[in-house]
């Protein structure tokens, strides 16, 4: 017997905290040694002068997801999985989102028929609870978090999938009783319907309304609102898809007295403004509509200043595919719909990895290391993943990213591979696209799509710890 | 025809500028001048030595108020309004609260028919709007801002009163359409719920842990979101009865950003503590469950620091008068009862003013000036009863107090006036009180309770300008 | 003998707080009655549809100041305080500056002398401490105090100004063992040295260099270091000439911890941008010339909202009156000359009030009651001037100010009568400017210059209370 | 020959991202392998159950620094590399003190004698610049850091070492220029010597009045002056010994901005209060003066927190070793002295990591890769020493430390191995200590020191990088 399946060679290898060259070792789909001069392999690769880092997990991701306003996800497991892997992403956490008066059991099991046999990479679920019942407070979730469904995310907006304060106090009640982390989308409801019928009102429909519906302060407040219900809890949070200064300071005000607040943000808030919208009342502009909206450039750089100074824990990329010729994305209701009936997301699984190393490693503004911790380790930990994945480490899952560097590529439509009929970045130029993407030490990606549907498996999820934040009223009963 | 039906005579006269010395001359009760040796009235009083400052306005009392609970106020217009007048109040803006089914229009009438013939002093009415249907939003709050109800209270908590969002939105709208003020008592109602199930679930049920109920975090998280639902309409609000530092820091950010937030506070914030509500489970702590709780004595001083520093606008009673025995107060569903089903609020429409003279003025934390400012012109001038009442000023009603100084007086509830049975400041030692008040230049108090029931008007009240704050979604239609 | 020497008729009187309609009767120049009908005067004006301020307290103007450089100040007491008379300020507080090495003692006579005979409005000095040596801290300043001379300037930069931070200490610790108040002017010296020799260095020497060359992060720094050694001696400190947000920031902060820190802003920082100073290597930016620089549109408004939310006590000129042409004065080394040996400061004793008027008050943006007390009240209680100036009442000197209102007059130099060649505001349009001017009741201003030099005299300072802030160190002994 | 000269079995390595289980494979020194089953080494250690982190880079020591004032360092190289072995720390940066007038060539040289020969572990130097004449700053500095000091010291406070700000300026110009580390003490040294001699002159002369000299606003403003000089140059810092809330709020702000300032904690504000240097008058708490002091209870929290939300880059001992017995050490100048002549400074080379270890990862508050980012890696990162030191990564230096854990051990000075007669934390109870210590493969502790004087080496570091903030002043020439 060989020692080893696959030896890397000579590779600069990042970790979230470290680099260095060696070669890595595979062994039965993990990283079986990190060294030098390995030997005895059944396979090469020589990474001479290439960095390698861990395959990206995109914890963000809506796939084959049911929207119930005739829009229908363009990329289901199969696809979306594919593109992923073509853009060195080797994890995806989609949800499995309970419909109101659906179990969360039959929601998961729904998604797990939509998944099973189709993945080209390994998936988790986070669960996204509409309606608790006491029946989902009190059995669902508790038997489903030891089951490995150990995040939840909650809406505070959109109507079909919005809790109210004391819903989302119940839930979080049970994610801090039984270990579980919870995901907010933080944006006032009440506002955007009441901005919105008024916009629409005015006739002041076009998608660039969107962005005007969805201001900075509808967010601040969600933001706000969400951490200090964490914070009577006493529980850990995620604010997701955080998009400029106003729903930072938030946050970062929550770190420093003490509060377990964790960031997420997205390509889109680093690499889109309000403008990508529209200046004026075409329809294009609906490409770019998701929710928060992108701000403007003083934002991108308050959420890049976010990235260097640790108030991001996650980068992701909320990919959300939806087309925009058709009958059935963005353009479902016509080219005349008003803005609140395009659907709502933009895709991003496969362009995520190489927009952040091109436009933050090799210019500067984040080293490698941060990259690692944004785009793989750090939501590997906070989801119950790590120490199968996120890291290149001993006994870890052999997902691996070679980096070609130093390129002038335009990005295009063309050169993607998920289901969605444009990029949000068309013509941006990377300077960096993943080589080889390899996941549990099979290659996945060289240029060409490899793998085959089915070979990704279901990851349960651990406990993700710790799953209390600091104690602030003493004096409330458990 | 004598120049004057009176003259005080040497007094040294305080407004929320100025301090200087002079005789005051009334006619038809007004202030027709001020001046040096004023001759030729009917009747003369000496204050030699003695400060003489506006009578107060107190814009924050509830009296005659049905509960639907089972608890009555003790005071009606008569005995709230004669309290108040011994404690140098010469101004109420009690509520007119709606009921939920009920128009505005009945709610006005009803209170009116209350305050007919009883009230010994003036007074306007705030509207409460617990009811924002379309006919309350776009016809009767129109009308009755022309009427002169220029101002409305909107709840955040209490089921039987409060507003959503939405509804805060629509409310908010109309203020700045027809120029009105906004109150807001700002609680997260849900958090208060979830904690107080929890509570009363532990057997946690006695009155001091109605302060647990209602952590400052409630208080801070609401204030934040009337501050962002006021900045998306762009209209001026005042935050009532702020407790601590939390919410005062979220009001002094919005100054800061420019925006027009205004903040009340009252006397139980800067005297009572949550001891007050008791350090073991005695029923005695319900005579001071009010809300928000008072909070401990570093907040009392950051509430101090706020009437320096200009944060707060408005100091008031938020008299709310039930008496502590009996069946229809504090104990109307006996003394073992949660404290969540105790009426809520305490007494203190007599006490305000001589309690800020004698622990802000005269211990040098405030000067004479701010106590003017804050305990009458600024609610006169926020609610549009300026310049008739708030100042000492030519043409301005002759409301007037002769202050009482250097007494060493300790407070007791058989020196009060309400229908209330006890005073939660029993015992506290003040060092000065009003010797004479003066309402419409009649005298009302001068050791004995004067004046007739019914001599009292009501006022309207003018728009409050500016109405608008500033500007910051530019392309919000109207 | 007549009841008074004038009637000032049907006034709408505006004080720091309030706003009626009355007469003013004047006597011995003094304010003598407020009141309606009053009778019999030697003179009457009729001011019916005219508001009636306070004249203005002009407490930061350097007049005949020697500046050791060659530059000349163009301005004596004679045409400074006609200048002020003729723009509506009735009392201006100008600068005994101490030279290095000279008594303090020496320096007022000094410009006693100066002042003498020659003021046309009366007048108090600040004093300027360059040199706090042991006999000027333990001998001069206390017996100057006890003189009337109760407050000082300290400077943090300017060579032959400047204190070092222990020489503050030591001069904070009389301002509070006596009872003064401390001026800072906040620049951190060093920075500015250090940034100018480089800027030169590299050829950048044209006027708008200047700015450059005291970004506000010098502001910033200084402004924290004063506020930080205050609040270890405890004592209160007003912060002159703050020009943007960074200081405000700073100053607010203290605010909130209960630190008495008083701000002073100037018209420069409303109606002046870095722009200003020129787009271009032009030497003509030299007349905006003036430290801190005028910053930013965003800073503008930023001091408005300063204006607004109370950040701010005082609204001086900083009148600093070079000419720019001439041998003296801007000029004075030539128009190739560095920035840095351009005569630091522009005129505006005489363009305050209207500017304020003008663009404040007409445009809504402050009330007529905020003018007043930023323009007259403040100044006056801070320096121990009230209530003897800066009001409208009674016992107070009749120093007043008739406004002639809905103008639309383009400001331009011909109009004014400083000594100045430029005002720095030039064809701005102006909606009001006083049409009288009452100097302890005698007119100094009705569109004619008026009024004799001589005639203003010399006002000694209370003390002012309270001097002390709240105390932190509480182990510090006295 | 054979593969590995020592295998470390059954590791539970840890580092700044990651944790998981392998065989460590040593060569040469350094790390050759890191894999399950390594085979074929000279000698073996088996680490099953135990984790195992990168040796300590403890970047704040001093050792064998003249004073000047009498007292003298009970550690040279040989004594205080020995106590660094015996608890986990494998690196060490001393400082190499100019003294004023000497060349800083001439004080590495000095410096270098007194290490060669003696240190047991590798160390390189901080440069303390305390004479930056020009020669220095064109020459001396910009060759030194090319030959491999680049990381300088500069202090706000103490005469005999403190910069005024034009020399930090021109300092941290050098630094920007060529690539190098600021490290800045700060506090306001003016602040310091005037409470000193108000506290001297008022008889409060005993150690615990040290606290009383240095409160924490004096820390704070230096803090700001600090960042606000480093923003102008644009250049990174690192704040040392941050000792609570104050001074890390300005430095959260600062990264807020986007500025890369850095902070450095101790042990001292985690474990000690004011309170540890006397309830009394007793000498006794002279053991624990050092500057900044330990604050109080609230404090430590926040540092804690801090720790938490990655406010702080480095944790270091800032081990400063003085006897407390004996004619050199803290009682040189006799028990009666006052505390400004009392030796400043605090031993805990030898505690640091188990402190850390005990209180921070093992009760929770800290996990272990932070633990690991704390004490080594982000210091060798900051001061140029990575990827040599700092981590367990392929190609380092095999420094190691083998962890002893789930004891209960009594901290006593009879267990440590420096030379100093005391530990300030004696009697405090410690869950984990080193059980190995390893330095480049070698063993240095395994209970007992091993280890010869003169095997550690000098260290030169590279330049740090990015050696630039983010620019600020854009019209500021190079």
């Amino acid at each position: 017997m060989q020692a080893f399946d696959l030896i890397i060679r000579n590779a600069n290898v990042v970790t979230a905290a470290d680099s260095f060259l060696c070669d890595i070792g595979v062994r039965g789909g993990r990283i079986a040694a990190l060294g030098l001069d390995l030997q005895d392999a059944a396979d090469e690769v020589d990474a001479r002068g290439r960095t390698v880092t861990p395959g990206g997990v995109d914890s963000h991701v809506h796939l084959d997801q049911p929207t119930g306003d005739g829009s229908v996800m363009a990329d289901d497991f199969e696809s979306g999985t594919r593109s992923a892997a073509c853009g060195g992403t080797t994890t995806v956490i989609p949800f499995a989102c309970q419909q109101r008066g659906q179990s969360l059991r039959a929601a998961v099991e729904d998604y797990h028929r939509r998944a099973d046999g189709r993945a080209l990479i390994d998936y988790a679920f986070h669960l996204i609870v509409t309606d608790p019942t006491e029946d989902v407070l009190r059995r669902e979730l508790p038997e489903l978090i030891a089951e490995g469904y150990t995040s939840f995310k909650i809406y505070m907006t959109y109507d079909a999938l919005k809790l109210n304060d004391r819903e989302i106090l119940e839930t979080l009640s049970v994610a801090r009783a039984h270990g579980a982390m919870v995901m907010l989308h933080a944006e006032n409801s009440d506002c955007i319907a009441w901005l919105t019928e008024r916009l629409l009102a005015a006739g002041h429909s076009a998608p660039r309304y969107h962005a005007t519906s969805r201001p900075m302060l509808v967010e601040r407040e969600a933001t706000h609102r969400a951490i200090a219900l964490a914070e009577l809890v006493d529980v850990p949070i995620l604010i997701v898809h955080v998009s400029g200064r106003e729903a930072i300071e938030q946050i970062r005000w929550a770190q420093s007295q003490g509060l377990k607040v964790y960031g997420e943000t997205c390509p889109q808030y680093l690499f889109l403004t309000a403008d990508s919208l529209g200046c004026d009342d075409s329809f294009e502009g609906a490409k770019c509509i998701c929710s928060p909206p992108p701000r403007d450039a003083g934002n991108q750089q308050v959420i890049w200043d976010g990235l260097q100074n640790g108030s991001f824990e996650v980068f992701s990329s909320d990919h959300a595919p939806f087309r925009y010729e058709g009958s059935d994305g963005k353009r479902a209701h016509g080219s005349d719909a008003p803005f609140s009936e395009v659907a709502n997301g933009i895709p991003g699984i496969e362009t995520r990895m190489a927009l952040l190393w091109s436009e933050g490693v090799r210019k500067g503004r984040i080293s490698p290391q941060e990259f690692v911790a944004l785009t793989a380790t750090n939501a590997a930990r906070l989801y119950g993943l790590y120490p199968r994945k996120g890291s290149i480490a001993i006994g870890a899952d052999a997902d691996l990213v070679i980096w070609d560097e130093g390129l002038d590529l335009a990005l295009s439509n063309t050169l993607l591979h998920h289901n969605v009929d444009y990029t949000p970045y068309e013509g941006m130029r990377l300077s960096a696209w993943p080589a080889m993407t390899f996941a549990r030490g099979e290659k996945v990606w060289d240029g060409s799509a490899l793998g085959t549907p089915g070979r990704g498996e279901f990851l349960p999820c651990a406990r993700p710890e710790p799953a209390k934040a600091r104690r602030r009223q003493s004096e409330l009963p458990e």
